[in-house]
């Protein structure tokens, strides 16, 4: 990452250009977070998810350079709408990002303890539920790159099937929890490292937003909301005499 | 809530006035969402719960409100350094803001779940917490409101208390799961909340840091982070032959 921090651009173009060059560089850190963190899980691997933790620190630095940027852009003359509305756009991506990476961070964490663990038996659907979030990072982040609305849309729309993996891994792990309750520490930072997941896709699904907002000017309405696991109340139906639970 | 959302000011420090007036509806509404929710989880009351979601919309407006108002202000003549400072600040507590609204929507989702499962085994550490936070709402966006750096410090260190509780109800709830299987459902649910809660008070915390950076022109260092339960390995000590889990 070639960002030195006190790099100050005299000229507006110039200095969005930077701004624009920073956010592609978070952009691909984040879904490099991921990825990565997900391969630790998986081969129960401390070391390697010890480096996400470290690539966090990365992203958070570049957030606070985006950030200088668009104040500088901001004080460098008087924005037209549109430049208001690309620097506004700008903070936003900046902030989903930062917060992909601490979530990413989060599945590190994880990782982490999960390898210190033996044999851990492993869910399948959750690195291709990875792979699925961290293809929307890159389509999402590509799609502001180029001021791709129709790119954003579909990342936006897509969202639906993560979440829906999501309340299908839910319950797949609920159920190795039920019948085996030393399975339960294991499961339980697995069903976190889902939701850290899930989560990163609902980001990538906001840059979404900021992306078509910039090119058409408009807020989607709605959210492509389907996670239905908060409503979850029962999934496999052991008797619970006298309401115990 | 009396914020007409077409609300056009054309003087720079009325509509300044405006947007900070805005905040200050926002934290109050944030701080009742959370306090609501876990009233409604405590008392298993799927109706108050249902209220807590429909909050969530009023916050989402006002936050579009504040950014609107925000470019208008960026728009409305050359900011100075400072008022740069504090737009920015402003855009960035409102999406912190935001996003508490959104944690607290979950919590709701789930006790809502919960209010459907019979008599649950309360965590009485779940309402401490709960209050802790929302308190750190209170007192982040009154340091916001006064410009009070001391203040504003004061939460960004008692965060550490929030991460302390949570770590122990985290462990509480896994015991709990472990000696009784039928409690797992509920108890993830509870889990879930705790964690929702925790992120809420990093948000409160986040918010601490934009007050401090707006007053003295610094960032802080470092992060009060103490959550260790990511990295929880074991809680009680099951024997695991052949490292199942």
């Amino acid at each position: 990452v070639s960002i030195p921090s006190d790099h100050i651009v005299k000229n507006f173009d110039q200095e969005l250009e930077h701004l624009r060059h920073t956010l592609a560089v978070m952009g691909g850190l984040a879904e490099a977070q991921l990825r990565s963190a997900v391969q630790a899980l998986r081969e129960q691997d401390g070391e390697r998810a010890s480096k996400v933790l470290a690539a966090d620190a990365e992203v958070d630095e570049l957030e606070l350079e985006a950030e200088k940027s668009a104040v500088r852009l901001l004080a460098l003359r008087q924005p037209m709408a549109i430049d208001l509305r690309e620097i506004v756009a700008a903070l936003k991506i900046a902030s989903e990002l930062e917060r992909m990476g601490d979530y990413a961070a989060n599945v590190g964490k994880r990782a982490i303890a999960i390898s210190q663990m033996g044999v851990v038996r492993p869910v399948l659907a959750l690195p291709r539920m990875a792979d699925a979030v961290a293809d929307a990072i890159h389509r999402t982040v590509d799609a502001y790159e180029r001021r791709d609305d129709a790119a954003a849309l579909e990342v936006w729309r897509r969202d639906e099937e993560v979440d829906e993996m999501y309340t299908a891994l839910f319950r797949e792990l609920l159920t190795y929890m039920m019948e085996d309750p030393r399975s339960i520490t294991a499961s339980t930072h697995q069903l976190f490292i889902a939701k850290n997941i899930e989560r990163i896709g609902d980001h990538a699904t906001n840059i979404a937003e900021v992306v078509h907002y910039l090119v058409t000017g408009e807020r989607i309405g709605g959210r492509p909301k389907a996670d239905r696991s908060s409503f979850q109340v029962m999934v496999s139906p052991p008797p619970r005499p006298g309401g115990a639970g």
